[in-house]
């Protein structure tokens, strides 16, 4: 069969549709005609199912790429997700984020797509603002979102990515006050009854020998809740306007940390910090006794709500999280509401 | 035994130098007089095997914990690696860098220390400048360097850094030149001939179809060996300045990893990319053919002179690289000389 090269598309006779798009579901039936965009045609054209004519002239595959990377952005990385999706026996179409992608034994026309994938080149900066977008445009179609990251090797790492909730089972515990040390960089108490309350009801800390260690962000929730006060080395007690103030100096991004912790905690779930696994906490949904830890579901990592990712550092994190059979979950406060991403990698 | 609270250390009697010191290595004799720094007295005071004394009072454990804690910089932190180290049967000594931590089974004064241990908050940025300076002060008296990173949570992991050489067993093949053509943001041989010979003899790029896909590392270092010649789209040839400027464009840190790159390709190493792991470069020594892929042995991530390591983003590089039964080496140059240092988890 032979199409015409016309500036994005290809243009095929009306054969076509019979032969390429109602058995296989290639291009978009135009009246007559069949409309291949120039990814689906290079497609064809490499597997010799179509001739591409420029100019009474019929294109070699090498020509037509490098005609067809001039004409459409990101051609090569589309062509790369496109043939390794086709190959795998889904059928794709193109859509405002790159492609629609429909369910295995779902047809275009017939079934509704199941993802929105974009394609994007591992070098590539992805703001959260833009992720923000996709994942809106998905959401009022009610599609799935997947990123798929090319890599320099043309290797294709697939992530689906969906809000999320963090709730938990955990209930507030009413403790009995007392008094926590602010020393150089971290709150202790000292008080033997107190610590073993937090700790062992409110799984609060970490218990070192009769003192309980609590983080900056525990202690900040324990204050504002009034369950201790806190004074620093020379006795003098620290208003929660001054200790926040304090523990930003130590911890930059501890407003940041402090207002996810909040809203997780008062959802029900303990949190603990997630340093050995390089995110900001660990996230468990139920804790019987702190004897015997259950596995911890997440690992949540605070961004900014303008926060950019690189992909080879998101991608190390997800890695990691799945390596100890995490889900990696980021995020972010905008508008006073703390939002949550989970990003996994997919194989589809 | 009573020691007497003096500015930053406690100073004990004579008889002490018996009891603590020639027993179990505890602070440093000074004429007839025992020594001991805040750290020292704390973990004895804890264990009550002194008592403190300050203006004729004797100081409770937290009055005494929060005294020392304003007159040693990082004196909760350094307490808790002690404490860790010294309740696994090792002897610890003060040090230039923190402490001196001795092997198994050696004693101060007889054997000479094994490492200089190096406390650190995960908040507290590390400078790779700060870091090369320990390196430089331990392999000048040929110690090795450990960090002791303490969490939020009082947790301590163990990194054991030094500096590695790359070296593999790969000899530099002899390639026929050819032509190769950089598309929008990657390099790709559509030469079926020079694109086999330097996949299967090489170890470069990816075979896609027939097609050779080149990083662009790979390309210019191809390049500059003059085993290719690269156009753009129109046929016109890239010098490889201008490649390198293109290339730079596309990737910020393209002239970082090219030297990283050039350096371990000459040394007789297989490079390919690391993304997948979150770093730039996956190394292998030996590869007999590319059907049969050994396992990468390192991750390399290239980081500039002036890097600023943050520990939860280095943890979790190293977290990564060892699930993966990997070494984690970063890379960097200075005064035109390529160096790793590898950095990774150690229990002790």
């Amino acid at each position: 069969m032979n199409g015409e090269l016309m500036g994005d598309k290809v243009i095929l006779g009306g054969e076509a549709i019979n032969e390429l798009y109602s058995t296989s579901y290639y291009g978009r039936p135009r009246g007559d005609t069949l409309e291949l965009s120039l990814i689906e045609a290079a497609y064809l054209l490499e597997r010799a199912k179509i001739t591409i004519i420029l100019d009474q002239n019929s294109l070699g595959f090498e020509e037509f790429f490098k005609i067809a990377s001039m004409r459409t952005e990101n051609f090569e990385l589309k062509y790369i997700v496109y043939k390794d999706l086709r190959e795998r026996g889904y059928y794709v179409q193109p859509s405002v984020t790159d492609f629609r992608l429909y369910p295995r034994g779902g047809r275009p026309g017939e079934t509704p797509a199941e993802y929105f994938v974009h394609v994007i080149s591992e070098r590539k900066p992805l703001s959260l603002a833009e992720l923000t977008l996709f994942m809106e445009t998905a959401e009022n179609v009610r599609k799935g979102i997947v990123l798929a990251v090319v890599d320099e090797e043309s290797e294709i790492t697939f992530y689906e990515v969906k809000r999320t909730m963090m709730k938990g089972n955990m209930k507030l515990v009413d403790h009995v006050g007392g008094e926590a040390t602010l020393l150089e960089d971290r709150v202790v108490i000292f008080d033997p009854k107190l610590a073993y309350s937090l700790y062992h009801n409110g799984f609060f800390g970490k218990f070192l020998e009769g003192r309980l260690q609590l983080s900056l962000v525990e202690s900040a929730y324990l204050l504002k809740r009034k369950i201790i006060k806190i004074v620093d080395r020379s006795g003098h007690v620290l208003s929660l306007r001054k200790f926040t103030e304090v523990a930003t100096k130590i911890e930059p991004t501890f407003r940041r940390k402090l207002n996810v912790y909040e809203n997780m905690r008062n959802n029900g779930m303990v949190v603990k910090t997630g340093f050995k696994f390089g995110s900001h906490f660990r996230v468990y949904k139920e804790i019987e006794s702190m004897e015997r830890l259950p596995h911890s579901e997440y690992l949540v990592h605070t961004i900014p709500a303008d926060h950019v990712f690189l992909l080879p550092e998101m991608s190390r994190a997800i890695r990691l999280a799945q390596s100890v059979r995490k889900r990696m979950v980021f995020a972010y406060t905008k508008d006073k509401k703390v939002q949550y991403v989970d990003i996994g990698r997919t194989k589809l």
